[in-house]
């Protein structure tokens, strides 16, 4: 389960994973809850398969890790390394988000 | 022609519209001149029927401002939308790109 560096985040990849209805709710649940979460427990209302394929475009451009422990996949957003690297691109995320909340 | 209100413009459809690589050039390109291009000027290189899918994306998402002179088009950047709507994701964007100019 490949996970990017801190320093091969791009953010042109950032900004299509994030560019999404699904993967930005994802985004802001995590930020929220600043913890690690059982994926079932993220957007229970999701189809698992749906979810599989947007937790990897998260994972790839380095959005979340993915921990799988046993049977379950526990996900973490990589607030440090994007706030690092992108300084303000999350705030603004959860910021717009908190503005309209019908998204 | 249609362009969303600078209070229309949704924080995930512009990050779809700049999260792919021709249109985050394009987004680069009009940030440096901070004027309004013709839009044959802004990537030669690249096709004017792949241009025109993006030049869509970017003015739907309320990227950018399309004005049609005669024959020919001209392309603006919203700069003061953007900034007033997402303080510093332009400046982000811009920045990425100078550090990394391969992309």
């Amino acid at each position: 389960m490949l996970h990017p560096t801190r320093d091969q985040i791009d953010l042109v990849d950032v900004m299509a994973a994030i560019g999404h209805p699904v993967r930005v709710a994802i985004v802001r649940k995590l930020a929220a809850s600043e913890e690690e979460e059982f994926c079932g427990s993220i957007l229970p209302d999701v189809p698992k398969s749906t979810l599989t394929a947007h937790w990897r475009v998260l994972r790839e451009s380095g959005v979340i890790c993915q921990r799988p422990e046993g049977r379950k996949l526990f996900i973490r957003l990589r607030r440090a390394d994007l706030d690092d690297r992108f300084p303000g691109l999350l705030d603004l995320i959860v910021y717009e988000g908190s503005r309209a909340p019908s998204e």
